[in-house]
């Protein structure tokens, strides 16, 4: 059994995190951590973590998580997440950070999105970016993955493929996106408020949201050149999934069905993703609570452009069912295991 | 016109107040007081206020309010309302106070309840409890009306009446009341974000409301003697509205035609108490968003039981909408005024 | 007082054209007309109606409705709605017709769109389309209005202005729409149950919704040639609003300030218009229960590209607001009349 | 692996049923039988249901499902079920009925409530009553087995150990229950679509409820006398979950310490079974999705009353989940088998 340990263990993710390995059929929960919960029992935070038992939350204790575990997720917040995820490497820890701080190729790029120095530079170029559909073979041999945002795992497997056969062009692309509460974290912010949330939507972090960066990275590398793109965040009073519609042009002469190709080319043998056909397009509901990303498409010859729609569950393809996922590859288990179980049509 | 000021503007119930206001064909909003967004136009902090223009919040300043209102809504907290309503009332104004602190006929069951020393008992005596369908002839003639609470309106005005008339036993009463989550006011609190009500119910300070205290008291009134009685709040996952299921023993011989009868004798005349037929149940659609209170009851002769229902919305009936009703009733307005327009059935 | 009728008064669009008709101060209502539900109280399918009294339900009776109206509502479905308008106006009736039949200035686009024969095609050229900010001269000396859609509403007065004073390309413009589900009707359908549509969100008719068609059509005369471009509605878990997330390229040279100037220029004095500072952008709570669109906007230098959100109540500004402030404008009525108490921020 | 077939597969307790299943270690779906959908596959009515791949829908042929199946669950409708299950019994397999048909020891009582004639009363006698709690062993050694309705598992395992060991009185309990909209199955009807639920609350079947027979059936049994109750459900705008708050009243000199140790000596070890302390109350989001009953209480001294509330998820500890614990009783699995991963917090 791999023995995994979580810190900042008491957000959503944490939770999701939490939620997951207790039900996984080859990994137990060594530590959990978090600060302002310590001494807690998991249950009295989250009733429904039933198979914890008498787990407590923990202090941070570097040295008894390096002893206790094989395998350490960081849910903690970008900056914070570098500097424990950088003594935990140095422990010999196989590392997964779900915090952006190990996203980057370029260290300046994300200091100029994420408004900080890198705390931990030197490990940067040995991270590998944590999305099993295009890295799979580097993230077989991390020793510390940076976990792909909720917005970017859901944007990226879509216009991935189309870019790297050249299907689509690199200019232009607008991704409208939109994302359930539990994607803001759990805060007592009256923004978020149930009140405040219910019955509306709206846009936020207009031209500025982080995970354009992030998008951008990824898709220049597809491209072979620099892709500068549109991404509006949008929050859906829902409390799990993002739905991304993608507006691009075809390059010249593509049809319907040469876009399917690509997709099934890249995705066929994938564990976790589904290409619908032309015409059908995946829903929320179609993979909440579940590690399944669903891409369908159309191609409007009126106008000449591709509509491309993506659904994932930000808390678990979109965050921690990826983050198993990857643990799953680094520690050669089977791909499903402990993501089997989890769709939920309502 | 008549000048009317709100302290404690900018949580929900000053919210609705200045909504209905706004709206108000014989009144006009004078100081809007918010301490902790003085210098803000009411418009930032909600822009559905169209009719607000370039009004401001202000500091609170007794001598400016004093000078340009006739009439004061206070929506302060409990304890620090009355401290101000204190004062205002010593100036001369008509004060409608929306917190607990003039409710009560007997300090010491506020002071128990409200765990407070009364910051000004002497006005105590001369408040009136501003339920109109119940005191209309004293709110004429009062300088403080102290408005009743959310649960408390929907509770009273289902039962006094069946315990004026010895319709019903005093002993056993069961209220299981359900509030939407306005009820909690404007929060920045884990426990009120959306992710955490939404898809969940919940019953809380079961035992322990303070609401009981203020049912209890009109209904001890009403029976001639005390009553005791259970009350359970519980949250729903929406905005606004109040359904209570009251359960109590009818008094021997009584039939469904009696129940229905003892209501038209109190309630036929009245501007927003809907009485359905036997059988017939107000749903929170039916109520939300306007200042009617829908009250229906089925006698279930199988054990010997009466069901009775009533359903309003807790930021009008229930606070702001009641305010206004008695801001009219102590004018001398048509009670209707400014209240007119306001049901939404979706 | 004006005498107004409605024909097919049973749907959300006829609820909301009894409510606001109800509180109009010089109009009210004359025959309420559902087949469906002849002879039925509205009160007892809609029991929020509490203005409505005893009113009933009618059975369809041109000459009665001839006789006792000054402007009869059609809110009937295509193509039935066109023929009973027909008779209405032969019979020397004023009508304002919410369904799509009288908005086309081409009968061959409509029956290509809506797939039927237009059943009155001699009226079209007559019919005037309701949209005031566009053509209030033209509708206060029409007979018959085709009052827009919701969609159309929404996209329409964010982008005439800016394609008028061509502050933006005609070409490559795209409507990212999203509408709560009030806009699918009152229907008992599985896809449109609780279950189905809370927790979830999903676009439709991708490419092919009938909006695009009216859309293109205002936007061609604003642009003074063909606009063709992409409409892609979504299903929000909400009852009410719509907010459409707009792209769009700027034409070389144009600023900020330009796009704030150029809608100043067109709606600094319309009643029901809110055009947002550069960067503020609205929420569907701003203007849900109300006749208001609030248009916010944000270039986005880094791609230059406009992003523009425009936001309003689908059932009010969307359809039935829209219809009353058509109907004050056709009668010389104030526009605010009926329409001024709806805001609802929760 | 155990051959489980589905009939009656559409609706919601199908899906939940297939879901459950899917994932379950020692079980396998053979026919999933849906006379409406008959040929389609199971993903396309539901695409949540990645794992079931090209499974498709079936009609009913009994002897194809005899051959392939050592257990089969209905999800019928009502006496529909009992004519098929009767004809499954006969062929000798073992049968789990999620619906009402073989729930009562008295068929008058079924009939009486149901208003149909039962098409197969000779099995009646050899039903087991599904609720493990109480009849484990006699499940054991089942054929047939009457899986409990949702809100009569949420009562009786509230109040059975209660009244079984004489520390409530029989007389004047009252169950006021919510649920959420699953629990009224996959339909087509106004009534319940989005715009009727969402934002509203309401009481339904008052006093008439079917359910409210099967409760008094087995609390009569625990008592020892016959038990008559009020049970008054109310439908919550939620997916899924039950909340019931039981009033009764503590027999002399029963206190708060009696009541938990009735509670543990019952459930002490039952697998999924959560009793809290005395005040800590569940919410349904402590349950949802999961296999769970969790329930709480206070004695309420001040008035003599103790309040009891219970939770659990309608489609799984209410239905699809218990089905699946009886299967593994009746064929001497670990009870755990197959719900084992099913809590959602969020």
């Amino acid at each position: 059994m791999i023995k995994a340990s979580i810190i900042g263990a008491n957000g959503y993710t944490g939770l999701e995190l939490m939620n997951l390995l207790s039900c996984h059929p080859q990994a137990k929960i060594a530590h959990i951590v978090s600060r302002s919960n310590a001494g807690i029992k998991a249950r009295q935070l989250y009733p429904s973590l039933h198979r914890l038992g008498e787990k407590r939350f923990e202090n941070l204790d570097l040295d008894a998580i390096a002893e206790g575990s094989d395998v350490v997720f960081s849910a903690l917040p970008h900056s914070a997440s570098a500097e424990v995820c950088g003594k935990l490497c140095r422990k010999g820890l196989k590392v997964i950070d779900l915090s952006a701080d190990f996203r980057y190729r370029d260290k300046s790029v994300y200091e100029q999105w994420y408004k900080v120095k890198h705390p931990c530079p030197e490990l940067c170029s040995r991270a590998v970016y944590g999305l099993p559909e295009i890295y799979r073979e580097k993230i077989r041999g991390a020793q510390i993955v940076g976990n792909p945002g909720c917005y970017t795992t859901c944007s990226i497997l879509a216009l991935y493929p189309l870019l790297k056969e050249k299907a689509i062009s690199p200019d232009g692309i607008i991704i409208d996106a939109k994302s359930g509460t539990s994607g803001a974290g759990r805060k007592a912010e009256a923004d978020l408020s149930f009140c405040e949330v219910n019955e509306n939507f709206k846009a936020y972090a207009v031209t500025t949201h982080r995970h354009t960066s992030e998008i951008e990275q990824e898709l220049s590398l597809a491209a072979g050149r620099a892709v500068a793109l549109s991404f509006t965040p949008h929050l859906l009073p829902i409390q799990r999934g993002i739905l991304a519609t993608i507006y691009c042009e075809p390059e010249r002469g593509v049809m319907d069905g040469d876009i399917y190709s690509v997709y099934q080319k890249y995705y066929a043998g994938e564990p976790f993703v589904v290409i619908n056909e032309e015409g059908v397009f995946p829903e929320i509901k179609h993979v909440r609570h579940s590690n399944y990303i669903s891409i369908g498409f159309k191609l409007d010859k009126r106008i000449n452009r591709l509509i491309i729609i993506s659904a994932l569950d930000n808390l678990v393809k979109g965050a921690s069912g990826q983050a198993i996922q990857n643990m799953n590859i680094m520690f050669g288990l089977d791909e499903h295991a402990g993501l089997e179980h989890l769709s939920r049509y309502i």
